[in-house]
């Protein structure tokens, strides 16, 4: 494939139960920004991407939802959480997306076992400098968790849970990799080494909920 | 939350078959670079964390498996696709990952209704030039289509299959937006009117491989 003609990785995407209370998740707790939406009442569906914003851009986005929203969509950088939302789906009691991280594929004695689908999709992550700082805000505000970062086996790594029962991994990074007021290029010029994975590395057996 | 402690999106996980065959084909397909990879013997699995390296980077990654790649890995801007290989998989026949695109919240009468289980996690995109021509190139290199672009009702968008099944939505961008000799700076200045969700917004209601 040509250069030129090289694919771009734009998103990933999710189906969520309720609009409403995953822009406020993602928004409140990860500082995720709707760069824009559609709205599809036709085919009751409604599309959000959601971007992370790089640096220099979180101030100057364009309002959801606007033609300069869309060129944005189209044309940033980075990759989106798409969020689809099925019209209806926040007023069923019974809808319950699969998260992805249940199935026949683990041991029969396992929490997560479930026959009948073998496991797929795990989780999206953030990177945070402090990941039982982090984590333990996250508690206090509400958020649930499958893993604290001192639960199970291997310490220093969390899994909370979005308000579908997304898997959202929490890993470090090293401080001040990404302030905020740093610009692209800077950062990239800032790593230094890691030492997350070490820990994992040579922890014993993980739980099941840790399982990949 | 601290802007200082703000959490950056950094990947996306998906469980495999074979690694194998998926390495083979996101880097054939769609330059995807193993950027680093753990291997856990003791637990029976491994990582393969890949990215559509931005430009100034895509000669000079290290080796994956190095401490460089570690270090790279876990401080770079962009956010990667992890990829989870639990040992054995791959010679089991009845393996096969569920692609979150099958359930019981579709139609019954639908392809992809799937009693036990609501649909979740959808796909991941790529944005290109030319949904068309991809689209071809991808079919001559044996790549298995969900949807071509000129099939169904979402005329432009199309939907291939990789190795585990898992969708890849293909979605159009401008030309010359992202050619591989720009830098970030240049090419976020360089976005223009976008047309191909026009058609999306205007036509009739999508078939149920398409339906999200």
């Amino acid at each position: 494939m040509a250069a030129a003609a090289a694919p771009r990785w734009q998103q990933t995407m999710l189906r969520i139960k309720d609009p409403k209370a995953s822009l406020e998740f993602y928004k409140k707790h990860f500082n995720m920004q709707l760069v824009h939406r559609y709205d599809f009442p036709q085919w009751k569906f409604s599309l959000y991407f959601l971007e992370r914003p790089r640096d220099k851009d979180i101030e100057s986005l364009p309002p959801p939802g606007t033609k300069e929203s869309e060129q944005y969509l189209w044309s940033m950088q980075g990759t989106t959480l798409e969020l689809t939302h099925n019209h209806g789906s926040e007023h069923d009691p019974t809808f319950s997306v699969w998260s992805g991280n249940q199935g026949s594929d683990l041991p029969k004695d396992s929490p997560l076992y479930r026959e009948g689908v073998i496991r797929g999709f795990g989780h999206i992550a953030f990177n945070v400098e402090d990941v039982y700082a982090t984590s333990a805000q996250l508690e206090k505000d509400g958020v649930r968790f499958q893993k604290r970062p001192d639960e199970g086996r291997m310490k220093g790594l969390a899994f909370c849970l979005d308000p579908d029962g997304y898997w959202i991994e929490l890993v470090k990074r090293d401080e001040g990799l990404f302030a905020e007021n740093q610009n692209l290029s800077q950062a990239h010029a800032l790593y230094t080494p890691l030492t997350v994975l070490r820990s994992f590395l040579h922890a014993p057996l993980a739980l099941p909920t840790e399982s990949p």
